[in-house]
């Protein structure tokens, strides 16, 4: 006995049986569409009667040189007698003839597969019996050239174009705008130049045998598998090529019978708030296609309530039912002919973020799914849409109704933002600097010489380039909403303008791109932050905090950052960068005068200036911190960062001089003769303080190391603040970081200093608050040594962005405006490695440290607070490794805490 | 019984079998010195009766708070009652008194132990049977007091000024000049008033039981153990605190009973030359210290076999028999009495690197040692001296006859040097480089600020600071010669003059320094590089190349790098750096053009130019090494490089800009804004191509998949070369290195386009010559990804100068200038990681990268080209790590052949 190839639609317990029971693989032989209809037709959901021939079909048609497998034929024919038995009607019978669809369906839907071929069974004997049926010659024959045509180009792809200039001179010859105005006769004739352009094509005649047609249209779906556009995007996408597809054949069934008959599309809940209420549009009297095509205006769902009562309460019902057999939220397609519903597809249905997290949530007040689902259902980037602005809703569809939307390209680059056009980086640049207009950058693609603008820039728009092109990644490396590769655009760079359609658009006027639709608007439409404090937003992350095994911490200088950080569901900070203190205006002085300085008296007044701001800082901070950890790392940047740059300095100090040989006035010469002097005593300590790589240089613990004075004065300020607030009543957590250590021996060094200086303070204040002493692991070394490290250190934390930078032998600063984004845009690198942390390299030596690490002190604290804190892809790996916390932006704390409950689920859902 | 704690010198057979045979455990047991007069004693050496106090007993002793173990008294009367019998002589007896000597004599001779105590035995009463035994009152009184004065300041501590002061005032009080012309009377008084002060200092009187003076001699040595500067010591060398010290208690015999009796040491060959000749000095009628102390003016040995050509004889033959049992050259000590010779002492014999290689081959050549074990016996260090100038042989001797040695300091970093003394950094650089002198500078120590004087100086000389001072870590860094904390040297800055020892040098007149012994003279010594091509080097490094499994190549860019490397013996070229050859002056011109240009023709025309240089110095290089491989490593730099610094254009610029302001002619304005804009634009150049940190920047392969024409240029230049010279019968064996990778898809990509390019060449030159793709493993990624990298490249070479910079965090540029110096004065790291490979860090990423990648391709090349490769130590690392070969300087090459034979060696000796 030959293998079975061909399933019926009520055969999907066979299917299963077939497979081990397993849905995914159901949906691996039947295809995603042949199998949710061999479902519903299991569940009591009317279903027109069909067949689905298998992907193994497909597989085995391939692999035998385009020859159907061995009883494949046989078993069409009786699947076919099958349906006939079922509707009462017989293929190619001139009286009763049964008329059938055929479309692919793989597992995963994709570009490239051949399109549906409708009306299978049409040929010049059987349209005279649907007549006789219908009564309506005119709808008969409009059906018999749709399969003509489709037949012709999809199946033996003659150009489309010969077909649509043919409907055109029928028009014209007819004296009518539309096709809807062609008469029966009309169409007749229509039908007859379409046979002739197949011969032409083909050059053979339109196969008027319906066997014929049907074994011609399941080939052409079996060879479409191998289509370039499919492999292509196969290969992009990383899914197998032996996947194969299924075809279905299902009976016809048509919406467009009468005053009784119908055909729409639906949700079965509001995809853009997520309200439980059936969302859709029909038309009466039509055909699906039509309802997609946008031909005629279709009409809300809710109007079917009315117009057909009885149909619309069962497809209410029917909409439940595939709910909650699916426990998902449904995108279906219907059918109602002459007053009988048909469900023609149904399938998962997509949802806004907010959709999302509301449908998510009510699932589980509903009992329909259990919190763990709910909190798996809404990814990440869901949760990260509502920290982006986004278009005001109520304007979007006033734009869409306006016209004002001019088309789509690729959604890069997530947020919404509006700007004036401007042509070309220098000019983006200098409108948002010098003007302060908000711009939007456009261009064909973007090069490195581009970055300027785009940083300048609101958002970025292009006509070429797809998802990983220079202004993608670029967008995305920045946080800059962008959409690209939108071909319809076209850019005049002589005129200065663009146009879409027809429709142009000067330099200097506005316009609005939605980065996460990837749509593009003319005029300003209103953007506005989502309602962070959403009720369902805030449960599901409650849910989340439940399931997740990683703490989730933030990086925060200010108390203010703090604050917005607790907000967000932070319990620690992760990261107190203490030079950021130093950089305001009121202490970048003392600062100055401490770097300027040789001697030692000068420096200890200015560390001593600056010992009460920190002190405040760090006091405002375990005040919001009240019981939760603070880690504060000691300073890290080199020095010269506090000073002028070099070349800066040298270009003022020329203008001085020109303007000194300008000079008459005696005073104005003194005047200048005493700013040059300043200035050259600054420059001679830049250049002392000059380094080829400072990035590896004199920082971090090297600098600490090298002027004891200042990080003791942190310490200082650190304990004073703790021991002070702590008499207040505050539960005070401090940990003390060191920066960039690379030897175990700094650390030592550094601990001996540090640990007095605490003592010295805790004495003077007579209170002990408990403390930490750990370090920064961002030097490979640091996390190769890790075990030495760990008798020292109480606990580590990654700084990522640094190690990436060692481990790769990449300066972040320079390669992101440079290679870096070159091998993205070629693929050398799969992933950005300071977006996402790079597992082979970067990975492998935090799991080395650590393993080694805790093998020394198993209760070692190991953390994160690179930016990949934020980053769900690197959360999870934080989660493998075992860390106890990731600490982020503020603002990336909701998506960690998400990531971190996903990451701890995948782990349930191994098990 | 009680534990065997006295050793008598004719008992080693009996220690050998208590610590189960092996000679270094004996030496443990008895000490070095014990353990010598032991075997001399065996192997029929006449040495005045003895034994030896194990250092189990000083162990015990120190263990037991200070007490005797039980038995060690006892044994210890015994072994005195044995001396007794074999002298004829009695302890303490005032007929025929029994002298000893003590002496302490660790495993390892160390500072800070006990002197020796001699003439143990001698009081009132027994001084007398001295005198009339020996018949010389003057003779015995001097013995006694000597007795009173080193038991008085060595075992009792109380101080030597005191005991000084007495004699000086004797010798004003009889008149003379010096202690020889003090008599009998004299120091009988002397005696007296040493023991006074004994008594003043001690609060008891002098001891006068011969048994008493033994015990509290031989506690004084144990307790010694722990004092102070041994301790410091120990713990500085790495040696064990438990060892214990052992105690050589000695019949005392005397040089100096007249005519028939004399003392000296001697080496057993030439310490300078290594020539197989006694070489040593004596004195007639003397004491063993007084040979020593220089009081006297010493005879050459070779006097001695006039003098008394009898006990000379046997002294010869007891030499001989000495370096036979000890196979190895030996020091020793030897007193005459009365005609009588007596061996006190033998040990290894110190030599210079010369003689050292001499005597280690001619052993082997007299059938005394195996060729291994001449090749282990001569240090790397010893071979690098022959890479560095020393002082003229000659004009040392002469210059030390004439007073010219000035003293001696720490000989930190090896090579000898002269020049005129400048006592700051400006000025040794402004006379070295404005004015072509050559200059010591000298300093009382150095500080980071003084780098660039030391740089320019041909050696440095400082009055402070140790092995580990900034002045001699930076000095060894930069292969300058050094003496350092020469403490009698007084700088006075004010008046711009060093003196020592009252002879006062201006700033400005000639010294000459001796890195390698720590010497300082006056005046201009003559240097001379001594002979590489010593018949005996050749010999002894011929056969370590038997022994090493370790391939020794060079790094060399040049046709003439390549042709010394080869007479040093390597075995291919390591890394040939492509990029040097750009700097040329002829080249420098087409580099610049193609940086500058944005236009491809321009950068075409410009590597076009480029080619024919590139094809002939490859050629070269192939042709010198016929039948070896050539590793070129493609383009590494960052392209500014090429260009002038940012800082000295914006100089050029403003004083241009000045001058313009001044201008006055029109053709003279017109010349200086052509100037200005031609500055204007480079500067440009710089600016675009400015990278924050270069190190981690566009360099390296990132450079050249960014830039394919240059890398496309340099991969023909190679295979146009190769197959040239093949063509000519040459053996071409050329190897591709890409350099910085980190990620395998760089290696991909680039191994793509090159390959193209080397077909295309070979296609064209219808030859194949045989060649590999490999990569620098430089970058922590590289290492840890090796796996992945390895199925790409046929061979790697680990690039230890970026490794360890990336695997640091240290930018060595900016470092070894500022804090890494620091870190190693503070001892924070062990060694430079930039000279010696880091084991923990570097070195693990090495061995994970060797297995690794081995484990995909097992027949992997893998080198080192880093200079790491020429130390001996690194070396040692990367036989471990089972390298195929080490690639270093082409100086470096005989010292990595032999530093490789020995980590071969150390091989076969564990097994």
């Amino acid at each position: 006995m030959s293998k079975k190839w061909v399933y019926f639609f009520d055969e999907v317990a066979k299917a299963e049986e077939y497979v081990g029971g397993d849905w995914e693989k159901v949906r691996g032989l039947l295809g995603g569409k042949g199998a949710n209809l061999a479902e519903m037709e299991r569940i009591g959901v009317p279903v027109p009667p069909g067949y689905t021939v298998t992907t193994e079909a497909c597989n085995a048609y391939l692999d035998a040189g385009e020859t159907y497998p061995e009883g494949l034929n046989e078993q069409m024919l009786e699947s076919l007698k099958t349906v006939e038995t079922k509707t009462g009607k017989k293929f190619g019978d001139p009286q009763n003839p049964l008329l059938v669809s055929c479309r692919s369906g793989a597992k995963f839907s994709m570009p490239g597969m051949m399109d549906t071929v409708l009306n299978i069974g049409l040929n010049d004997e059987t349209i005279k019996g649907m007549i006789a049926l219908t009564g309506d010659e005119r709808f008969v024959y409009d059906l018999y050239r749709r399969l003509i045509q489709m037949f012709g180009s999809v199946v033996m792809l003659a150009p489309g174009e010969d077909f649509e200039e043919v409907l055109t001179e029928a028009r014209a010859k007819a004296g009518v705008e539309t096709d809807t105005e062609l008469n029966a006769e009309d169409w007749k004739a229509v039908a007859e130049e379409f046979k002739a352009i197949f011969k032409r094509h083909t050059g053979r005649d339109f196969p008027t045998d319906p066997y014929e047609q049907l074994n011609l249209a399941t080939a052409a779906v079996f060879k479409s598998w191998f289509g370039k556009r499919a492999v292509d995007y196969r290969n992009a996408a990383g899914i197998a090529h032996d996947l194969g597809t299924a075809v279905n054949i299902q009976t016809m069934v048509f919406g467009n019978l009468g005053n009784d008959s119908a055909t729409g599309v639906a949700l079965t809940r509001n995809g853009t708030t997520g309200e439980h209420r059936i969302e859709g549009d029909y038309l009466m009297n039509a055909q699906g296609e039509d309802v997609v095509a946008g031909i005629r205006l279709t009409e809300d769902i809710n109007k079917l309530k009315e117009e057909m009562p009885a149909a619309y309460g069962e497809f209410e019902q029917i909409c439940q039912k595939l709910e909650k057999h699916y426990r998902e939220m449904q995108d279906v397609e219907f059918t109602i002919e002459k007053n009988k519903l048909w469900m023609l597809q149904t399938r998962d249905g997509k949802r806004t973020a907010q959709a999302a997290v509301r449908i998510a949530v009510e699932m589980v007040e509903e009992g329909m799914i259990t919190r763990e689902e709910a909190v798996m259902r809404v990814t990440p980037a869901q949760i990260d849409f509502f920290l982006h602005p986004q278009f005001d809703r109520e304007a979007v569809k006033a734009a869409k109704a306006k016209g004002d939307m001019l088309g789509s390209g690729l959604n890069v680059s997530p947020g919404a933002a509006f700007g004036v056009v401007a042509l070309d980086a220098d000019l983006a640049e200098k409108w948002a600097k010098e003007e302060g207009r908000d711009v939007i950058m456009v261009r064909p693609e973007t090069r490195p010489d581009d970055v300027h603008g785009m940083l300048a820039a609101q958002g970025i728009l292009t006509s070429r380039g797809g998802r990983t092109s220079h202004a993608a990644l670029v967008a995305r490396q920045f946080g800059k909403p962008a959409v690209v590769g939108m071909s319809a655009l076209e850019i005049d760079l002589d005129k200065r303008q663009i146009s879409v359609g027809g429709l142009v658009i000067k330099e200097g006027e506005w316009i609005s791109i939605d980065g996460t639709e990837g749509e593009l608007y003319t005029g300003k439409l209103p953007t506005e932050v989502p309602e962070f404090e959403d009720p369902e937003l805030m449960k599901l992350l409650s849910w989340a905090d439940e399931f997740r095994k990683l703490g989730v911490w933030a990086n925060a200088d200010y108390p203010a950052d703090a604050q917005r950080a607790l907000k967000y569901g932070a319990e620690g900070i992760g990261l107190c960068r203490t030079e950021h203190m130093f950089f305001e205006a009121e202490r970048m002085p003392f600062v100055q005068k401490m770097i300027m300085t040789d001697n030692a008296d000068e420096r200890k007044e200015a560390l001593d200036a600056l010992l009460p701001f920190q002190r405040e800082d760090f006091a405002g901070l375990f005040r919001v911190m009240d019981g939760l950890p603070v880690i504060i790392r000691l300073i890290d940047p080199p020095l010269n960062e506090f000073l002028p740059s070099e070349s800066d300095l040298l270009r003022e100090l020329c203008d001085l001089k020109l303007q000194l040989k300008d000079a008459g006035a005696p005073e104005e010469i003194d005047k200048l003769q005493k700013q040059i002097e300043d200035k050259e005593l600054i420059l001679k300590r830049v250049e002392s303080l000059h380094e080829t790589n400072p990035m590896l240089g004199m920082r971090g613990v090297r600098l600490a190391i090298h002027i004891p004075e200042l990080t003791t004065m942190q310490v200082r300020a650190i304990f004073e603040a703790a021991c002070t607030v702590a008499k207040e009543g505050v539960d005070v957590h401090p940990e003390i970081m060191i920066p960039l250590t690379s030897h175990v021996n700094e650390l030592k060094v550094q601990q001996e200093v540090l640990e007095a200086e605490a003592k010295k303070v805790m004495e003077e204040q007579g209170i002990e608050p408990h403390y930490k002493f750990g370090t920064m692991i961002e030097i490979p070394r640091a996390a190769i040594t890790c075990d030495q490290i760990a008798e020292y250190a109480q606990f580590i934390s990654f700084g990522t962005n640094d190690l990436t930078q060692t481990t790769f032998g990449i300066s972040r600063d320079d390669a992101e405006a440079s290679f870096l984004i070159e091998y993205l845009e070629r693929e050398i690198l799969p992933e950005n490695p300071f977006a996402v942390i790079d597992r082979d390299g970067v990975g492998f030596l935090m799991e080395m440290a650590v393993k080694k690490g805790r093998a020394v002190r198993p209760d070692m604290e190991c953390g994160i607070c690179g930016e990949h804190g934020g980053d769900p892809e690197s959360i999870q790996l934080c989660h493998e490794l075992d860390l106890t916390y990731v600490s982020c932006s503020p603002f990336r704390v909701p998506v960690a805490r998400l990531a971190a409950a996903h990451a701890a689920l995948r782990d349930k859902i191994k098990d």
